[in-house]
């Protein structure tokens, strides 16, 4: 793991939180995204080498949406940069983790990504994420 | 804010997480302390220029016990680096956020610490902190 690649928060309002972030980061997002997929509306912040990732739903069977019902704005995921995915998935399998996605998928950002379930995290839902280069 | 300094995480069991973050990073914990003010025994990981600290309580009035009864294990704050943080809490209360130690405080890791109010920042815990030079 490199270094924490950005810490994903959600929210119930983006708009008011991206306000809200500025105010506290002392600077502005840079970019917003929607990963239809997943049912988010996304913007990042940089914080130094890390970035904060704010995280809304679009519809009620978004993550978000169920994340938020069950317990409230808050921190939803850390996620940490990887140089290769498939071999970082392949090592914590291999130390008993349960990987959500064995096969990496497309993320925000431009990455590739994969979650391990916060039952074998200490309840942290983790996130390994690979920049995909061109 | 320079960066993510640290990722607080309430656990229940130091000894059991220990192992299990030393998998998932691929490197144990490089130190441990007890911070007694706070009721809390810790640990901290390196994951490139930032760090997990793991928090267990060591008594019941511990902020980290009420936050395991409250919500489970899980990320229980996220600590940003400052140079000044005096200057850092005077700017964000003029901003509007609820900065719970106006006076910055001794915390773990050689730091001088200040919480700001999950209310006041989309439910997430805010820690500034600030390396103390001797």
């Amino acid at each position: 793991m490199n270094k924490i690649e950005h810490i994903g928060i959600a929210v119930k309002d983006l708009d008011a939180s991206n306000k809200l972030f500025a105010a506290l980061l002392g600077t502005s997002h840079y970019k917003t995204e929607e990963v239809t997929s997943e049912g988010v509306k996304t913007s990042f912040f940089k914080a130094g080498p890390n970035k904060i990732e704010l995280l809304e739903a679009t519809n009620q069977e978004s993550p978000i949406a169920k994340f938020i019902t069950k317990k409230g704005e808050g921190v939803h995921h850390i996620a940490f940069a990887v140089d290769d995915i498939e071999s970082e998935i392949e090592r914590l399998q291999k130390e008993g983790f349960v990987v959500l996605n064995a096969v990496p998928k497309k993320g925000a950002d431009n990455k590739l990504v994969a979650f391990l379930h916060p039952k074998s995290t200490s309840g942290v839902l983790i996130e390994l994420c690979q920049e995909i280069v061109p």
